[in-house]
């Protein structure tokens, strides 16, 4: 499943000891062809790790051979020496499949400001390289877990028979265009680098950057999509878009279920907007609340949290005319008070916020989380 | 002291029972004159309270008479019913007193969404009247605390004798653009009303706008500057906007300490800024980065959450320029790691992290707090 669910892929996840507790830390996922087409979606953090300036460089290519992904240790804010380690890992992954290094991308997770421990990084790439198989997939999603409870992966069947599989992790550190986030995307259709880029960033556009934990972006978010061509299918554009996006959104709601510390699943539903812009601005803006992340983790249906979000957007909206549902009781109707917010429930693990700007066609949903003691807990304590 | 530190100006602080655990809850600040001329700031959020648009009309008039506030009730989303009840609160004002209610400034902080308990705000508005003296400053600013655990006072003598102080209060919702923050700032100098507006959003500026303790906006906040010119004093322009600057200070370093379940003050002070704007930029992205917060409360120097959040603002800089010192260590140098970690001291409750950005000579300081359960415990049961 995962990654290696469509054909022309093989993958391995090992303990190369870059984590202290012994846990899986590198993957590794080759694509075994024919084709080796592959885009990329990067973090738009300027302060960028090693691993996101590589893989950009060798993205610009339009070709992938590999991806290894190491957790434990980000890689960023490392300076040359860490892209020296970034680009010793890339040969040393070419140098076991005998391939180019111009071909392989990294991905790094973990501590910020830290060089890796790259004997135990190189060493880990030749154990991974010996158990590379069909079943690799499990393993690879276990060994990029940091914080992640769970592994996350997703597959979808394509008409004609081909098929998309990834692999997803990131707990913390979930926003605005992405997370701490790394995800490989997989398939044996057969399409060229152009297409695969177009498709991988509106799947991107309407799921992973449309999840918004904490507001804070990493320096190290990376999504990849990678195709193998094994199945020979050229899919129908729609469709084969139509299925990225759904192992995306597949993998950035498992991502906001397993997020730190989080008790409530929150979806920030904004419908009457002028533009999507407007309501995916209006979203973000709900989703930073901590006030309101509180107020939901105490299942208090405090929307005038929500509209003091709203209010700092610069969204079209007249205050007066704005309603807000929580959980389908509309408790704000035209800026005021409406139905009695006794009858909201607040008792389930999904929420649902719907806002209703009244100034337009257009909506947008935005996931997030409550903010609990959990996570400050989780947070206080990462780099100890 | 407080605002009844100047000649000029009586006050009272009565329990109206607005708050059901009969605190007080109401203020009444009367300006004797012999002039009322007045300046007001108010939040930039569009969702605002009826007071705000109230009180907003009454200063676009230069003149304030008095100034009546409440805790218990913020007035906020509560329609054009809202707005009559602030209304009819100036007109009983004006009545008591024998004045015009267009002279009346009123503020609100509480609970958004609720209506007020009307007849315990015109009772209590009598109650007050009859108790305004020359030592009703204390009472008046411990009247309109909501969460603050004290009341925030605070004075200063300026050059030929006239004085400038003040009260506030504000202890959640602190941020970009004020808080929910209310402040009335009294002087006895003789300036009129388009200096007094001058000198306030000057000093503003550079004080309780530089606080940020969780990036939420209120609807209702409010800073407000009368002068009764009862000393009779003209003082040099710039040194009363620096007695100001030094009061409304005073006030936002009190807030800051008292913020809702803060252990820890944090500066962030930006240096080698390309300008003023760049530094806020980049000390306000910092201040809110949830992450950050979270580790200096578990009192780690985690500079790696710090580059992070420089990162995603559109301030000049060049990442591998990037120094960092937390508490006097240069933990980051040059967008790598500088000094040992180790040698940083994160036990006393005040932090200072400074932020080289290379870029310039500007600089500017953004003041927050660090992030706790117990911030969470608060505002998950604020409203119940």
């Amino acid at each position: 499943m995962s990654v290696t669910a469509p054909l022309g892929f093989v993958a391995a996840g090992v303990a190369a000891g870059i984590k202290a507790n012994g846990a899986r830390d590198l993957a590794l996922v080759v694509n075994e062809g024919p084709s080796r087409a592959a885009a990329g979606v990067f973090t738009r953090n300027r302060v960028k790790a090693a691993p996101v300036l590589w893989s950009q460089q060798v993205l610009r290519g339009g070709r992938v051979k590999a991806v290894v992904l190491n957790s434990g240790g980000a890689n960023a804010c490392t300076g040359p020496l860490g892209f020296q380690d970034t680009h010793a890992t890339a040969e040393k992954v070419a140098e076991v499949l005998g391939d180019s290094a111009g071909e392989i991308a990294v991905c790094s997770t973990g501590l910020i400001g830290e060089r890796l421990p790259m004997d135990k990084v190189l060493s880990g790439i030749e154990l991974a390289a010996g158990q590379l198989s069909r079943d690799g997939g499990l393993p690879a999603a276990d060994a990029i877990r940091t914080t992640d409870t769970v592994s996350k992966i997703s597959f979808r069947r394509g008409e004609g028979g081909y098929m998309v599989g990834g692999m997803a992790k990131g707990a913390g550190m979930l926003a605005p265009g992405l997370a701490t986030m790394l995800s490989v995307i997989t398939t044996d259709a057969d399409l060229p680098a152009d297409v695969l880029d177009r498709t991988l960033r509106q799947a991107v556009e309407v799921t992973f950057d449309r999840v918004d934990t904490d507001g804070c972006m990493s320096t190290n978010d990376t999504v990849l999509l990678l195709a193998s061509g094994a199945t020979g299918v050229v899919p129908d554009l729609d469709e084969f878009t139509a299925k990225v996006t759904e192992v995306c959104a597949d993998l950035a709601r498992q991502l906001v279920m397993d997020a730190e510390g989080a008790t409530k699943a929150i979806a920030i539903e904004v419908i009457g907007a002028a533009s999507v812009r407007d309501a995916v601005t209006v979203g973000r803006s709900v989703a930073r609340s901590n006030l309101l992340k509180c107020a939901i983790h105490g299942e208090d249906p405090n929307w005038g949290r929500v509209l003091a979000a709203v209010g700092v957007t610069d969204a079209e909206f007249e205050p007066d005319r704005l309603n807000v549902a929580i959980n389908g009781i509309w408790v704000c109707r035209g800026g005021a008070a409406g139905d009695d917010r006794s009858k909201v429930d607040l008792r389930p693990r999904d929420v649902t916020i719907t806002i209703d700007l009244s100034a337009g066609p257009h909506s947008a949903t935005i996931h997030t989380t409550d903010l609990t003691a959990e996570y400050v807990h989780e947070n206080s304590a990462y780099s100890t």
